[in-house]
């Protein structure tokens, strides 16, 4: 299974893609980090969002899209451009007829480290080593991407749901 | 000039059109308030939100949409799903080309009531009263969103930016 992992945020915008099955090796297909300017209208930056994560959807054809949960506990500076990303994102995947996985910071660590409180280099090692990299995806927003791509891919629960969907009569792609 | 307020929200998103000109009476066009029950999926909540946006801006064609601000201090619980439910009308809003005010409900209080610390009550008594309605609208959703228009409209924000956007190479409509 193919799944889209995005680290929503409107100043940098994580998005990688992996090819895997629970308990299998886990591989590359893409990664990159969109970025748009302090100044830029909220509109503008929304768009931005929204034109990646659609693009990226029609070119590598996930069967799933895993993004952050956001929470109100995050840096309160940033979180209100975060969720709107994060909006944005939810939106243009249900628009694909995708199903959605949706983690905390803590359940992607956990998912890739084992431990819930790892640190962002801990997360960025093992994404380095469980995709074969020859070195660190940066910035972190990159690597976290593809931790909640990994973790999707081995809560299995993307599987699950996509196996519902095709009994409760097929998945629209 | 023709504005449409939006209070974003996923449980209540109140929508509410006003025609007007800062100094000069203000009339109602519409108002309405489209819900999503709680256990819906994220996704089609926000599907919804877009929707109706969507569909107020082809139907009814303002010249600038009003949306409120989201900061964190709101109520914790319910704050990520309006920050991306604005995220969403504010997509919306760019999609289409218009001009968008932000506004904190203290800006909207202050320009329908006079006062930045007016409760709910009061903005929905003054609601009534400059749109010459017979009762409040209902919910506090709807009469917000159309405070949000009519602060839009006397800021006179938007003229400013329409008159701008024009002399700069027109307005996209």
């Amino acid at each position: 299974m193919r799944v889209l992992g995005v680290d929503p945020g409107l100043t940098r915008c994580g998005l990688g893609v992996v090819d895997g099955l629970p308990g299998r090796r886990i591989d590359l297909v893409a990664v990159d980090v969109v970025r748009t300017p302090a100044g830029t209208p909220l509109g503008e930056r929304l768009l931005a969002v929204e034109h990646a994560v659609d693009g990226w959807i029609r070119q590598h054809h996930p069967d799933s899209v895993a993004v952050e949960r956001v929470f109100s506990q995050h840096n309160v500076r940033t979180v209100m451009g975060t969720a709107q990303a994060s909006g944005v994102v939810v939106l243009s995947a249900v628009r694909h007829g995708l199903p959605m996985g949706m983690y905390t910071p803590s359940e992607v660590k956990a998912a890739v480290t084992g431990s819930g409180t790892a640190d962002k280099a801990q997360v960025a090692a093992m994404v380095t080593r469980l995709l074969r990299l020859d070195r660190r995806p940066r910035p972190a927003d990159a690597s976290d991407a593809l931790a909640l791509a990994i973790c999707e891919v081995w809560r299995g629960s993307a599987q699950a749901r996509l196996k519902a969907a095709a009994a409760a009569g097929g998945v629209r792609r």
